[in-house]
């Protein structure tokens, strides 16, 4: 007994190490909806699709109104078996390399089989789908993270995942398709000979790279083409975002428990489901008027939507099939160059995050390829962790916030959400910091 | 308070996932030599290279009597950086899928930073290195893990790692070496024109794929010829088998917590690194008289050491560089075919092993690439883990067993180390299991 509650206090006031308990796995997810500055205004144009392509429970968890949601337990069991509550880690070498008073932390979502946050939604859409009957899911995915997480979660819950992968992604990371195969799911090329909407664009463009745009549309063809199909999304809506705040709450917790308060909270933002999933908890805090933090979003130069993109009603894909969401959009025909964080190649971002950016509760930055691979060379030479191309948005970020601080000899707690790893992306790594 | 000892205890009695508080991390190595059935036979042949390519520290624990070798602080601080101590899991899914009576547990070794058990004998080497003050080590790695592991601990080190690669994995698995490099370590293909041993093995066969004897006597060479560098070997030698056994310390401790007493322990066998880690602490009880464990070493049937070679005096490397060792060894000639698992081409294993095989406290099992990577693939659906091409001759072994425990209706606890993942082996998967 005694070495049992002295094994947890040690590992719960390791500063530089914030491990939670397995008790501390969240039993809810956080919607900051209720919580918005201003009502989300809603999706407009043809919703008759919706109910075709999602199923009743996620439906309306995309729709709700309730603060907190409950986490079915077998969920709750599912994200322990993924490795949560994931742990906290403090960057010291990293400070000490910066020479920064900046103390940075990162929250480790790079610890499932999955190598990604992506896994938190993905387990959930499984369920909510296999409980209500379908055995088979469509989606899209870019760098292809979320097509790992899906097929994974579809492993666990017998659904058969069918993956429209955006090509350039396609052909620059061939490891994730050979995984999504290995965990039995079926990976296509998009665009694709498979639908019309692929069809058309091959048309058009038959070296076409893809965008994350197409793939959606790719998917949800197939998925309102069949009633045992159903389709999944991995980022953007309300629900996948809800999903992913369990990030922040164990973040939460961990800061509460070493007794220090994030000045500053870091995410890199495709469609937003890591930033919101980090960050929503604490913002949560800050709209009912408990606590100020500074959230910033990063995205890359080459697809600046919260930084560069205007606020307008706009599809979720590329052949219109989608409601309109109000957000930030580069245009739903946008073709974005083919960067290799695949991840952020998104025309627009969620319609929570767009809103809050919009009333000034979040702030976006936009940093090159070659400035964020440079950013994950120096974490990786100091903390001995390679990021996914994705999260060295974040932590350029972080390194301009730390050496700010040192510039103006401030104090400034940093936290990023270190979304997932690079370990399937030093192809990328290699030609791009000469690897070779 | 109560909070936290519910946290731990939770954690610890969950019978499918054992997870202990850092206080768990083990605070010696323990050493098997003065509890094995007979003494284990002496070097022989010219021991003046020893110290010139080993840290003093190292050739002490080489030579150790002593049972419990103290880890300093400053080592369990960085396991517990790499995810220590691992949780030891139940393999549901696939006892299901096998209908077995059997129950499976696996040690996650995989969850480090570089991706498999070689982190544990790479920092405790670099730790003792850097301490002497050396600057640099030269090593050799099969199929990357080694050179990985030890270029990681060269960054907390402050090291310049040389790794000899041999050339099939090297072509292999590019991945590897941008990762051995990302890490600020250096990797060339072995064989290699850096060295006399290389040059001399080109000149007979220019396409020679390399074994682990040859980038051994590279590796050797350099550090030979170098006052300020030393020799860092990944496996075979008493010190490295030490190290490894904080892996088996976990998980006897983890059984003990849920009243579990595993009737066979399986692991991969190439030096006998990772067997020996996770089996010694069992075995040394069984030794001392205490208990009884079935203990099976499971290597590739292309590279049958402990299953068909013979039990003598042998070199380690290729050039007769180092002293003979009593072992099992198919010689130090042998050439390897170029299967997958670069980790089981070397022609030995280590001496503690091959004395316990030949008391008879030690099986071996030999199996095919084909036979392993099947049984890789079935794991892997069922529990959504990936495994190391090497660590799918365990899990061939594990499937073995549990259908002989089904065939008998026997209740069996089987448990194996999970020493690594094979997320950087995709594209061997792809070629023998069809995913391209």
């Amino acid at each position: 007994m005694t070495m049992k509650t002295a094994t947890i206090q040690q590992a719960v006031v390791s500063k530089d190490e914030v491990v939670l308990g397995k008790e501390d796995i969240p039993r809810f997810y956080y919607n900051i909806v209720p919580d918005l500055p201003a009502p989300l205004p809603p999706p407009k144009g043809d919703l008759s699709i919706m109910p075709k392509i999602f199923p009743k429970a996620i439906l309306e968890q995309e729709m709700s109104m309730e603060r907190f949601i409950p986490i079915p337990e077998e969920l709750r069991v599912l994200y322990s078996r993924m490795g949560r509550p994931t742990p906290l880690y403090r960057a010291r070498r990293l400070e000490k390399f910066l020479g920064t008073p900046a103390r940075i932390y990162f929250k480790r979502e790079d610890l499932s089989p999955s190598g990604s946050h992506k896994i938190n939604t993905a387990l959930a859409q499984a369920y909510y789908i296999s409980r209500e009957g379908y055995k088979e899911v469509t989606t899209e995915t870019g760098a292809g993270q979320w097509g790992t997480a899906l097929s994974l979660a579809g492993l666990y819950f017998g659904l058969h995942v069918k993956v429209f992968m955006v090509r350039c992604s396609y052909d620059q990371k061939p490891y994730r398709k050979y995984i999504i195969r290995m965990n039995k799911g079926e990976v296509v090329s998009s665009p694709s000979k498979e639908t019309a909407v692929g069809r058309a664009v091959l048309a058009r463009d038959p070296s076409c790279p893809g965008s994350l745009g197409i793939a959606i549309s790719e998917a949800i063809e197939v998925a309102a083409g069949d009633k045992g199909t159903v389709y999944a999304l991995g980022s953007v809506l309300n629900h996948v975002l809800l999903h992913q705040t369990i990030i922040g709450q164990e973040a939460k917790r961990q800061f509460e428990l070493i007794g220090e308060t994030p000045d500053i909270l870091i995410g890199c933002v495709g469609g937003g489901s890591n930033f919101a999933g980090f960050t929503y908890p604490f913002l949560g805090d800050m709209l009912r008027g408990k606590g100020k933090v500074e959230a910033i979003g990063v995205e890359p130069k080459e697809v600046p939507t919260l930084t560069k993109a205007p606020y307008i009603y706009d599809y979720c894909d590329e052949a219109e099939k989608t409601p309109l969401l109000k957000m930030h959009s580069l245009g739903h025909n946008f073709m974005p160059q083919a960067i290799y964080s695949g991840g952020l190649r998104y025309h627009g971002v969620a319609p929570s995050i767009s809103l809050l950016k919009e009333h000034g509760f979040i702030k976006s930055e936009a940093y090159s390829q070659d400035e964020c691979f440079e950013a994950a060379r120096i974490f990786s030479e100091n903390e001995g962790i390679i990021p996914a191309p994705e999260t060295s948005h974040a932590i350029r970020s972080v390194i301009v916030h730390a050496l700010d601080a040192k510039k103006k000899g401030e104090e400034r707690v940093i936290a990023f959400n270190f979304s997932g790893h690079g370990l399937l992306d030093m192809e990328a790594y290699a030609n791009v910091l000469g690897l070779k």
